[in-house]
């Protein structure tokens, strides 16, 4: 079953219209019990292929991979982080999850504590939540003129581009879901007692700001989505498909990055392990 | 088929000798490729049962677990990160790896650089080498007096002291192998094109002094196990039998630590979730 992912990438300075995207798409696999079984399976290898890429991306030394995860509440960041991550080495994998600003954060400019987080060749970082939070909820909730977040996008841009030049792979992630899918989430973690520490009533405020944050959400993608650091918007309301697109993704985005093994400056041959 | 974790575990203030320690042991595993069967099935179920204790930490948030793993060349750190911690949420483990000190490392005490890395409250932080490598390495090489590695031991054991009464469990393992062990290690890096990058000539140098290793090795056995912070002693020449004692060690950790999905501060029966 291939997985299609042009389907989701957002084109360069395209603009995007969330509402006539379809949260629910499953691409090529049928919506039932079946599809799912097969995604499952799928998934099961692409974690494994991910584990050997990331394997070599360690080995090779020289680039590293950064997986920006950003969506509303409930839409999946962490459950995603947990499926598509979990199986591979966390040794080359390391998540970073950006709360509200620290103090400390606050007196520097808002990409100085991004900046700190980016992964060292070799690596994979995984951004829960990242540098686009502060043309997100910080213009949705005004707090900061529009003067000074309508000036980001710019330096967004500039500053990915930094990295890529550094040879750090982008990849960006939007997780789509709609509101009534949310709704349900949100009602599962209420009825379920595991799961009642995970919400949080603060979060209602947000969802009655739903359609500020699809503007939000759509400037972000027009002015953001490049193609050396692509945004995707991936259909995330059935969460097995959700996890073999991304997975697809970053088996592609890794497979692009031509990695190879280090070449060595010793002769095995002549190697003698002493006694 | 149960683990004996007990049988590792080195006494406060006992001594260790390590030549009379089996690193080929395999408990009550045969050793043969049933006993292997049996340990790779049991290490399935141990990590489902780490993914579930580690996500109870993660929501507990009230403490932190810290694994140290410390051996000699080859004996399987590397490995043992990737086949124990893989499966688990990386968004709740964080490895870091210690290599010789930078510069601006140098110009701080040993443990400056340490104490950065802790894991935070929720966190599992792995450490791949660690503080014990300046009364290891250090002391081997003569990098620093005997007068100044001397006292390391005891502020160790005050930092670590610190970390636990702050609400971090610390573990620390030693992977046992033996020299022989080691050499077919080497051996197998050199000889396989896709691992001869991890071989490095350098550990040559090392490999001489194993028993300067070995007696400083001793020294931290004997110095620094606490029972809050016990060192383990793995035998390590079967890989199979060393990742189901290194996870049966880590899970009764996690349960003996009493983590609790945390109470709520708000009544679910009364929210309301808006259109």
């Amino acid at each position: 079953m291939k997985v299609k992912t042009k389907d989701y990438i957002v084109k360069p300075d395209s603009k995007v219209k969330l509402k006539r995207l379809n949260p629910n798409d499953t691409g090529k696999f049928p919506d039932s019990d079946e599809g799912k079984q097969r995604a499952y399976d799928l998934l099961d290898k692409q974690i494994a292929r991910l584990a050997s890429l990331q394997n070599l991306l360690y080995a090779d030394g020289s680039r590293a991979l950064l997986v920006v995860l950003q969506a509303l509440d409930a839409a999946g960041k962490d459950s995603t982080i947990r499926r598509v991550f979990s199986g591979i080495n966390p040794q080359g994998v390391r998540v970073t999850s950006f709360k509200a600003p620290t103090p400390e954060e606050l007196e520097h400019d808002f990409l100085w504590r991004i900046h700190r987080q980016v992964p060292r060749k070799g690596m994979i970082g995984v951004f829960n939540r990242s540098h686009y939070e502060d043309v997100l909820v910080v213009r949705v909730k005004n707090f900061v003129a529009k003067k000074v977040w309508s000036e980001r996008y710019e330096q967004i841009n500039e500053f990915e581009e930094l990295l890529t030049k550094s040879g750090t792979k982008i990849v960006k992630f939007y997780l789509h879901i709609d509101k009534n899918e949310q709704k349900e989430r949100f009602e599962e973690r209420l009825n379920n007692p595991e799961k009642n520490w995970k919400f949080n009533p603060g979060d209602m405020e947000d969802r009655k700001l739903w359609s500020d944050y699809e503007d939000a959400f759509e400037d972000v993608f027009s002015k953001c989505s490049s193609k050396d650091a692509p945004w995707y918007i991936i259909p995330a309301n059935k969460k097995w498909y959700r996890n073999v697109i991304i997975a697809q993704v970053l088996i592609e985005t890794l497979e692009s990055m031509k990695l190879e093994y280090p070449s060595i400056s010793y002769d095995p041959s002549s190697v003698e392990i002493p006694d």
